[in-house]
């Protein structure tokens, strides 16, 4: 422990070791797409997953070698579909800088995100718990059916309900692993499970609703993605479906229901629209519900500075700015 | 039993469980994606690498319910790296009908072969055995990184050593788990298991050359592709190694391994030349040394049906026209 944050964070000391083997998995000392995707690690995010499920098998008192590998399971699983998300979305943008997608060839997409998949399953392994890699590869499913369902829907996303399933699979699965997953690995963690898994879907949910609402109201150069982002890729998300409640009529958004092509100028006035609205705050009270939710759950577990330094994830979650 | 086969093939009832199993992981009836990997898993293949597992595992005396699992995965794998690889090379044509790459779009091949991906790693797990799961696994990252090391590199293969370490990871890794993998799922599999792995390594490598020579001599028609696609491609196969040998000043292969586009009457001349050579006899006299020494493997583990079997299908290899 070599820094004094380390007395005042609970996760800190193995969310270094976590950090140290996700890196080790893609050294970049063979080919130049392993250094991309070494590069594309270093780059950071907020590993906020990993540092949930560290605090997580904290509070539970897994073993801490198992759980470093899950929790760096869970961050290169998120890696992996990052990689394959902005090719399927075509993005040229993540973490501000330029997509694999966009640098290199879609094939290199392909190949880097199979790569960090494969990474990922085996890190899963390392923690020998078969009910614990179970809950992994299941997660791995839902967020691949979560996407496969999106971009096979003919039409665009219409009601609150379609929107929190594709929300639930796409991002708070693995936050449910993340949160959850480290039980699997406890002696006597099945009564913790279900708390646990359930307080990581509230703050998951909670987590893709402010995402979706930054996208309307975020700092463009903060988030390194142009705003309205989702309305301009013809996806409805919550700001815009409570909009669309209140507007049923609104032919610009009927027309993106409807999967149409709209003009930049047209997109850029329905954004306006929808953010001078009351859908932002009502969205934002929806993620609040989520996280009280959460809350009540995660107060069902063990007692001490992991949980709460998890109070404190599910507190800040609503209130970050990118 | 309802076929008369039963009786001859002694893998006949687990390989139509095995089939069963696979067709139920994407019924097709929740999204066209899946349907189109439905289609893509019904439109067949030789599912070669399903009847070695299971053959190798009734050898071996292995649980069936364990065996079939394992043999499911196997072909699942097999079919998701083939969906990912058109998207690498861009391939329009496997087995004869149009690629998802080709029909669908690039976004929806990455998320077929992630579905099957997580699919073939949910039979792995089936298994309930860590070290089939982790051989599984394994084989997963061998295939990928041979791929990457093939994508990544920036002059064409240029030598017998790169190519025999370049299908060893791409093809003959799914051939050593077919038949090594089983061994993992008996009591007493270990002394087994180093034989059955090797015999599946050597008869994958043989696999693969006459796949490259078939590439050269086959019928465009049976195929599914046109002649000479390795060369087009810019890719040089042991054939081409093995003219290149005899041909050290071939401009038109220098150039392709300088990874230079070539005009595609260029490529038709020398794929003349090369079919016309002796290198394609002495490419199967090489694929025919990978069988002999898999044979001599073979015939350590348990006699009966079953090994009878393999050893025809080790035969049948060298014998094969598409």
């Amino acid at each position: 422990m070599d820094s004094p944050l380390a007395l005042l964070d609970p996760a800190w000391e193995r969310l270094r070791q976590t950090e140290e083997l996700v890196l080790a998995q893609a050294d970049g000392s063979r080919s130049s797409l392993e250094a991309a995707l070494a590069g594309l690690i270093g780059a950071g995010g907020k590993r906020l997953r990993p540092r949930i499920a560290v605090l997580a098998g904290g509070m539970l008192e897994v073993d801490p070698g198992k759980l470093v590998k899950l929790a760096a399971a869970i961050e290169m699983l998120h890696t992996a579909s990052l990689v394959h998300d902005d090719l399927v979305d075509g993005s040229a943008l993540r973490r501000g800088v330029a997509t694999l997608n966009a640098r290199w060839s879609a094939a290199a997409s392909v190949l880097v995100g199979d790569f960090a998949f494969t990474k990922a399953t085996g890190l899963a392994l390392g923690t020998r718990s078969l009910p614990a890699v179970e809950m992994f590869t299941r997660t791995m499913a839902l967020m691949v059916d979560g996407e496969i369902t999106q971009l096979a829907r003919k039409r665009g996303i219409q009601s609150r309900e379609e929107y929190f399933r594709w929300i639930g699979a796409k991002t708070a699965a693995l936050f449910e692993l993340a949160a959850g997953g480290p039980a699997l690995l406890s002696q006597d963690g099945e009564t913790a499970f279900a708390s646990a898994r359930r307080f990581g879907y509230g703050i998951g949910m909670a987590f893709q609703i402010v995402d979706d609402v930054l996208d309307f109201t975020g700092d463009p150069a903060r988030l390194g993605k142009p705003v309205g982002s989702d309305l301009r890729q013809g996806v409805l998300t919550l700001p815009a479906l409570i909009y669309l409640e209140d507007h049923p009529g609104d032919p610009d958004l009927a027309a993106i229901v409807r999967r149409e092509r709209l003009e930049l100028e047209v997109i850029e006035g329905l954004v306006d629209r929808i953010r001078r609205s009351t859908a932002i705050d009502r969205s934002l009270e929806t993620a609040r519900g989520f996280v009280r939710d959460a809350l009540e759950d995660l107060w069902r577990l063990p007692e001490g500075p992991e949980r709460l330094a998890l109070e404190e994830i599910a507190l800040g979650i609503v209130e970050r700015d990118s």
